[in-house]
């Protein structure tokens, strides 16, 4: 017999509740498992043994918790180091934990990967798994990521209302996605466009560095061929020293002497609305940071998202009960569009950041390519919205 | 014979087309309807004579763009005086127009007021009516006005994200939401709770002065007994004085020597989250601006304000070949719930601003009654997704 032990760590997603869900009803077709329990707010409820029993749970009321955004089991941003970890492990040995699942991204699958060698070392038989969830995108090995398409979606739907919304009452608009280090769910965006004149009409990566006057002239440039321009911006943006450029502004804020203005979550956006505004004159200029809204929105998530996300979590304990080897699930596009689920070596992924390849990033830099739409465009699942425009047939002056 | 005239103006909704298609198709049904003709970019398009047959447009692909957010034939933000709707009048004048219809909010309700009493003065047979649109909720008369509805049901579902992602990583998370003077939007934050314990924890409205100290002293109070706070906040909260605390904040910045850090978009609710920071001394907060994307963003849209939002184009129509009438379409609520469609004196809308009623408030002026809650609940549409969480069944220590 056997008992499993489950968390969620770092942001939510809108998924993350199917892993968490496809893991538990998984381990409840093998008769050795004897208890499946969960850990509170991830690697920080096991160390506080903070723990729940799963198998409280009904498979009716996990289908609907599958279907409800963010970790219902709670989340932590704590990145345990060597001791940390050997904590979690005399915990897990204290409950006679035989299974260890995590969902998170890559420092989740640290985790997994410290604590899999501690057990080993100290020849506790504990098969460690991560799953891998991230709307980031931005995990070695895998194809993508749960989590992933979703937040996409979102990015996609809200530039395709922004499109119109400037199309109405033309301007420049600028759009701050979340992303850090990988620009994939800022590249997402480009979905959105549906006519050769929608927006956005550039996108900025933190891939390739961020040029201010390069920025201003294109910005000119869209606002000189349709009347109107729209940018989608990532938030981890770059100088060509790699500085990112909203580090640079909170930098020069805390320095300021009257000390009362503190750059904070929409400093980005407001930055660059106003650089276009002092530097070209445009009276209409607008900026949204999308922030928190992007992962775990209510009522907008990805189909194929969801079942890949309920796939990583079966598969997981699938691979766990088979041989017992450690490891994380990783996902891998075999046709178009279908995916395979493999056990991949933990120190693959462990803390290692995927970013967009060059093959992605258009040459000019601050566009996609079509290699792109087509990776991008069966994550974002069925019935995207469309919108349709009216033929606008003149009426001679008179 | 009779020429039509329409125009969308003021800001996008998720359902201005419908009413745009509501009156094109009830004036296919009027045998004495020669032409229907639509300015682009609202009044500017009359003046520059930049108008399309509408005539031109199939029903399937009008249906299409009524499924469409924001203002298919373009949107303006001028506001004409008395020269200029004089303008508009001899633009119809030249075209022959007989009946003109002008959505939007109470700025386009005064616009037609003054050109309907132009071509009165004038003895030109011109029929002029506004229907209603606005996401901000605030015309008199109406028991409530097409766009908000979807509008509020976007800040529902954004806040049952936000509040699951803010139980999964406990902090205080402050929403800031449109409506300059109605806290109509921002209210509606309260219909994301369904357990007791949800956020948002307070919500601070347009109606009623922000007391930073109360403010603290509330946050301070949740998240001792919630261990997390969530916030709306109205973008249009004002001191005691009535000075409202974004534009406080934007003259402050203004000031500042340096001159280079204007506060934008994202100020205020940047502003707020730094003071809980700093008076509170919590570390995790966090502060988005909803911006744009509460106004049009595709693919989230309540069924109850598109059916609304069309009747009132077609009831428009109607008013005007019944009697050749001039006025503005109002709704309102017979029963629970349905409405009715009447059509009122344009000076009883026109210019004027309708507020939350004190009915609607609580008490302690931050939280939303059941009155409030009976009132907007209808009017978010069918299906709204529902959130579920785990029994949590805890384990016992060992």
């Amino acid at each position: 017999m056997t008992k499993i032990l489950l968390a969620q760590g770092g942001g939510p997603t809108a998924v993350i509740n199917q892993s968490l869900v496809g893991a538990i009803l998984a381990a409840r077709k093998f008769p050795n498992v004897d208890k499946v329990y969960g850990a509170v707010h991830g690697v920080r409820g096991i160390i506080d043994q903070n723990l729940v029993d799963l198998g409280a749970e009904s498979a009716a009321d996990l289908e609907l918790v599958a279907a409800t955004p963010s970790s219902a089991l709670g989340s932590t941003r704590d990145k345990p180091d060597e001791k940390y970890c050997m904590e979690i492990l005399r915990v897990a040995q204290a409950h006679g934990i035989g299974n260890f699942f995590y969902i998170g991204g890559n420092d989740s699958a640290d985790s997994v990967r410290i604590i899999s060698e501690q057990a080993r070392a100290l020849r506790y038989p504990l098969t460690c798994i991560h799953i891998p969830k991230t709307i980031d995108n931005d995990l070695t090995v895998n194809d993508h990521t749960p989590g992933y398409g979703s937040a996409a979606r979102f990015v996609v739907q809200a530039f395709m209302g922004i499109n119109l919304d400037n199309a109405a009452l033309p301007g420049v608009y600028i759009g701050v996605v979340m992303g850090r280090n990988a620009g994939f769910l800022t590249a997402s965006s480009a979905l959105a466009k549906q006519h050769l004149d929608d927006g956005p009409h550039a996108v900025y990566l933190p891939e390739r560095a961020f040029d201010a006057e390069k920025f201003l002239a294109e910005v000119k440039a869209n606002m000189e061929r349709h009347g109107r321009c729209i940018v989608a911006v990532s938030e981890g943006i770059t100088d060509a020293r790699g500085v990112p450029v909203a580090q640079g502004l909170m930098a020069k804020a805390t320095k300021d002497p009257h000390g009362n203005l503190e750059l904070g979550g929409g400093a980005l956006g407001d930055f660059l609305g106003k650089l276009v505004k002092d530097r070209l004159g445009i009276k209409r200029v607008r900026s949204d940071t999308f922030g928190y809204l992007q992962r775990a929105f209510a009522g907008v998530v990805s189909d194929v998202d969801q079942r890949e996300a309920r796939a990583a979590g079966e598969k997981a304990v699938e691979f766990a009960m088979a041989d017992a080897r450690s490891g994380t699930v990783t996902i891998h596009r075999s046709r178009e569009y279908a995916v395979d689920y493999k056990l991949s070596a933990l120190e693959d992924v462990a803390a290692k950041t995927k970013v967009m390849p060059d093959a992605f990033i258009a040459a000019s830099g601050n566009q996609v390519t079509e290699a792109f739409h087509a990776y991008a465009r069966p994550l974002l699942g069925s019935d995207m919205p469309r919108v349709h425009r009216l033929r606008q047939e003149p009426v001679v002056k008179v």
